[in-house]
């Protein structure tokens, strides 16, 4: 049996943080014609969640994004999306200005249409605090996310920056982290396992990223992480594992465990 | 790509301690009839190794291991066969005199039918010795083995076991141990890695028993792992997987690691 969140919530009927394991599929498109498409893939899928990836567009504008969300709505009807505009510095696709960056998310959180919006927890309070505002205001729930490309930061420096995201409001913390050796991907669900009894109510999505992390993706939720992330057409990071197989070894482990 | 041994060696052709993950299964009839059944299944499932848990058998004698081992080579044409007569201390099925427990094994390695001889770590020098240099003698593989039921003991207590397997001789050091916590199973394949390191040439089959550590049974091999143990028709420790399963998730998540 995992380790659940103490009162696991809800978002669109889905239970988030209790005993299923919760697989999103991360849409990385240029066009609204693609990422109908990636949409339409990781819906037939079973994705439980989609992130769009707001910052692969072609188009990078308020408009532009309130608009393809209402198309992907009509595709994804039962699925919670979540919506990501990252920044370059954060692993994004492209530089973003930051005022273009918060005057998008601040209109996707008014328009009704995402179900959880990710901001990165290094982010200048000059936008993470409008953003954190209106998403309360307007009940979206907030992942509060920080990504490690180059290295696997030290257990209390995770659990520093895991118990930050709780203090912040966090509905769920994300930690996503690559590994220098096996160590380190040991290290990451020891961590997640911590944060797990530190912070009960919050959800927890982290993975140790690369092929040497992959095993995170699929046993990390033994370990108190509540959500991996599958690819449906493309992958957003290294190590995603396509959702058919994570979904069968998770769904087996979980069996045996 | 797991860690494997430096110089994987072969046993009837099998390679072990290479990067094929090895899966066996063992057996543990009462009499020869349920036996040559259990070996047929495990032969049916692809099991690459077989133990005979001899310590099962209701008769316990040297002719007898001797003739029943006969018969299962019989139906085991190509599987190593690992012969194990475990006392009732060290988990066994049965109380069986010091003596009687070591002219066994002697007559079973004398016989050549076995590949393989389990001998546990805590025995007393006046079996260890003997089976030791009669396996040696006889071209007979050696598996010094640690099980603890109740507890994983610290990281260090258990390097020191596999230090002491090591010095021994051991071609496969086994450790099995019961976590109490999920570090426990962490730590387990923490360990793992740091033997596959210390002791490059030594094979290793370690597991962290129970359904807490079912991980330990597919994960273990990205740590250093040789070898796990699944069920063929019974299991004979607790969190053993069915093989079938056990291969495919272990196939799956050698693909994406």
């Amino acid at each position: 049996m995992r380790p659940c969140v103490e009162s696991p919530f809800s978002v669109r009927g889905l239970e988030y943080g209790g005993a299923k394991p919760l697989f999103c599929v991360p849409l990385v498109a240029q066009d609204l014609a693609s990422l109908i498409t990636q949409a339409e893939v990781a819906h037939d899928a079973s994705a439980d969640l989609i992130e769009w990836r707001a910052d692969f567009s072609q188009e990078i504008s308020a408009g532009k994004f309130v608009e393809h969300l209402g198309g992907l709505r009509l595709v994804l009807k039962r699925e919670p999306i979540i919506f990501t505009l990252r920044s370059k510095a954060e692993g994004g696709a492209q530089e973003i200005p930051q005022d273009t960056r918060r005057e998008c998310i601040i209109a996707v959180l008014r328009s009704g249409l995402a179900d959880i919006v990710d901001i990165e927890l290094s982010n200048e309070p000059s936008i993470q605090e409008p953003v954190l505002r209106e998403a309360r205001a307007q009940g979206v729930r907030i992942l509060l996310s920080a990504h490690d490309f180059h290295n696997t930061p030290s257990n209390d420096d995770l659990l520093e920056k895991i118990s930050a995201m709780n203090r912040l409001g966090a509905d769920i913390a994300k930690i996503a982290v690559m590994p220098r050796t096996a160590t380190d991907v040991l290290r990451l669900m020891q961590v997640t396992l911590e944060a797990r009894k530190c912070f009960p109510r919050l959800a927890l999505c982290t993975m140790s990223m690369g092929s040497v992390g992959a095993i995170s993706r699929i046993a990390g939720f033994l370990y108190g992480s509540d959500m991996s992330f599958a690819v449906g057409q493309t992958a957003s990071a290294p190590g995603q594992i396509p959702i058919a197989d994570a979904r069968a070894m998770v769904d087996k482990l979980l069996r045996y465990s």
